[in-house]
Formats: C-alpha cells, sequence, structure tokens
C-alpha cells in the first residue's frame, strides 16, 4: 500500500507553506476592510449606515484589493488541492520542497505587488506567472502519474 | 510515522462539518438562481432569451446573494485545507471539535443574515469574525508546528 | 483503524480527475489573457499602458469568460473537498470512479459552452446541473455517514 507519511520533509514543507498562504488569503479580508473604512464605501447598506459611508462599487483603491483576493481565490485553492495530488506521486524531496517555497514566495510577492504596492508591469505578470507554472507541472505530473485511472 | 485516524472524532467532525459546507456552498447557486427567476434578470443573453427575462448586472436582490456567495469562496476552501493541515498537529480532540462545530455555525449564520434575512450589523460582522479568526487559529497552530519546514 | 489506500481505483481516478480539473482551472486565466490581449482591455492601469489597451470592465467577451471561471471557483474546489470526503465513506469503486469521471466532463462541457464556443439554453444548464447534483450526492453521503459527529 502506497503510503504519505507526515514525517517527509516534502509533506511537513506542503503543510507549512499551506498553512502560511491560508493565513495570506485570510489577510486579504482585513485588506479591503482596510481600504473600505478608510474610503467609507461600502457594499451593503446595513454596512455604510452603521459606519456612516456610502454604498459604492467602483473605488478604485477597494477594487484593486478585491482583484487581488480574486486572484488568490482562482490560484491558491488550486494549489491547496494540487500539492497534495503531487505529493502521492512520489516526486524528488528536494524538488517538492522547493517548488512549494517558491510557490509560496511567488503569490506573497503577488499581493504585494497587486494590493499593497502597486508596480509597474511585468512585476505583477512575473510574480503570478511563477506559481501558475509550478501548479500546472505539479498537475501535469499527477495527471501522467494517474493516465491509467483515466 | 505520524498519522491520521478516520476513527478519531475530531477528524470525524472535519469530515462531518466539511460536508455539510460543502452543501451549503453549493445551496449558494439556488439562492442566486431562485432571486434571478423571481427578478427576471440574467447575466447572460442566452439565460434572458430562454426565460424571457433581461441582462443586467446591478439588480440589489441578486448581487446581495452573489457577495454572499463570494464571500463564501473567500473563506470555506480556506477552511477545508486548514481544518484538515490542523488535524495533522495533533490537537485537542475536544478542541477541534468544538472549533470545527462553532466554525460551521458560523458560516451558516452569515449566509442567513447576508443573503437570507439580511440584518443590521454588527450581525454579518459577527457571523463573518468568529469563523475568520478560527481559521487563523488554525493556520497560526499549523505554521508554527511545522516551522521548521520553512 | 479505517484507511485510504492509494491503490484502490477509485482515490486513484479521483487523483486524476482532480489534476485535470486543476489544469482546466488554471487554463481559464490564459482564455481571460487572450481576450483582454485581443481587446486591448484591462482591468488595471498598469497592465493598459504596458499592453497599449484601455482599462474597462463591461467588455461583453472579457466578462463572459470571468463568469465561467468564477462558477468553477463556485464547483470545482468544492469537488476537491467533497469527492476526498467521499472516498473516506468507503463508497463502491465503479460508482465512484464513474461519479468521478462523469463530474470532470460535465465541468469541461461547461467550460466549452460558456467560454468557448456559446450555446443556447438549456446546454449551459445542463453541464451545470450535472456535476452539481454529483456533489450534492456526495456531500449527502458523507453528512450522512459521520452524522454522529454532529
Amino acid at each position: 500500500m502506497a503510503s504519505i507519511s507526515l514525517d517527509n520533509p516534502a509533506v511537513q514543507s506542503y503543510l507549512f507553506y499551506s498553512g502560511v498562504l491560508s493565513l495570506k488569503m485570510l489577510g486579504m479580508s482585513s485588506l479591503t476592510a482596510r481600504q473600505r473604512f478608510a474610503k467609507k464605501v461600502f457594499a451593503n447598506e446595513e454596512d455604510a449606515s452603521s459606519a456612516k459611508g456610502v454604498v459604492k462599487f467602483d473605488d478604485p483603491d477597494v477594487e484593486r484589493v478585491r482583484r487581488a483576493h480574486l486572484n488568490d481565490l482562482e490560484n491558491i485553492p488550486v494549489f491547496f488541492a494540487v500539492g497534495a495530488l503531487y505529493l502521492t506521486t512520489a516526486p524528488d524531496n528536494d524538488l517538492a520542497v522547493n517548488l512549494f517555497r517558491a510557490y509560496a514566495a511567488g503569490r506573497i510577492l503577488h499581493t504585494v505587488v497587486y494590493a499593497i504596492k502597486p508596480l509597474p508591469q511585468p512585476a505583477r505578470a512575473i510574480a503570478f506567472s511563477v506559481p501558475c507554472f509550478i501548479t500546472i507541472l505539479m498537475g501535469v505530473k499527477v495527471v501522467m502519474h494517474y493516465a491509467k485511472a483515466f
């Protein structure tokens, strides 16, 4: 019976960086809230009235953070899944650890250059592409490894 | 070899409440569809023409349900991941079971006060914050437990 | 101790189709980018200026792909979770394999009829409903199996 051990360094790396990315994603809500309260723009009547603000859906600073958050939703849950699947394919430990590390670094950088300190392209394009490429690599490895399950 | 047993009460609690939250999230699509058909507003030409409605992106009732759904997407997949990671850190069983229970209760309440029966703040703020805090707690435990995998 | 074996055909099927769906989801970003560069419409100033385009949030072709992507976010991460939970309930192997297969086929078809070659309804309604029903089925099985963990 093939198995995955919690003592494996690649598994521990996945668990660590998935924890880091979970916290990073949850932090996006605070970034949005900070912008909403600073600019007094909200998405719901009950929020605007309790904070003496207005309902507004096109504040550029709020929407920028929300786009960064949405980009997280498009990528990080896929990493949670495909990172775990990848561990079942008996990858090289050093390679796996470095992929997890680079993925997390790229996604943190993506948030910085998108939502915290906007930089000219290609800063965000690079911070998006490296993690995206890593998840594609893992996905291809998984699909090839289990191809007979088609 | 460290391991996670399906016979563990905390694991069974995670599996049960993750199942409940999966069904809850899938139910958001029905809530949106109900509003769309009631108000005859749709996001696509092919939907509007088949249901004799119009394409419209700013109906307040539809958009409210969609914001509640997006809030689920921002939080519940993180719970699926971080809840499972947390189980690998050998948490106290009673604590873990109560965290899972409170998380699910909070997220269900969030949907109720956001999309079903809108209430004045701080109803939604509380229903959002308690589950959010629980996932942060689990994330911090995971990151500290595997810190040497940095 | 109950356990899940990587040698189990249903488990391998889940791993394979989750890998396929991960790659499919990641591909949505390319579909959006293709439309953005073809129509020269972008969501950020720094993207528009580097690609000599404009900032615009209501291009119908771009928004259609983004709606298809959002629909993936609303459904596929739930599948990643509930598919794995379902495997812990000792399902019939043949049934599980066919559910995973039908789920993946449905979601791929959904992308095709929504974002690649838009078709009149009920094409998309069917491609949405079949996978949705499969995840509900799995969710109900999970919740019933672990009901004593309430």
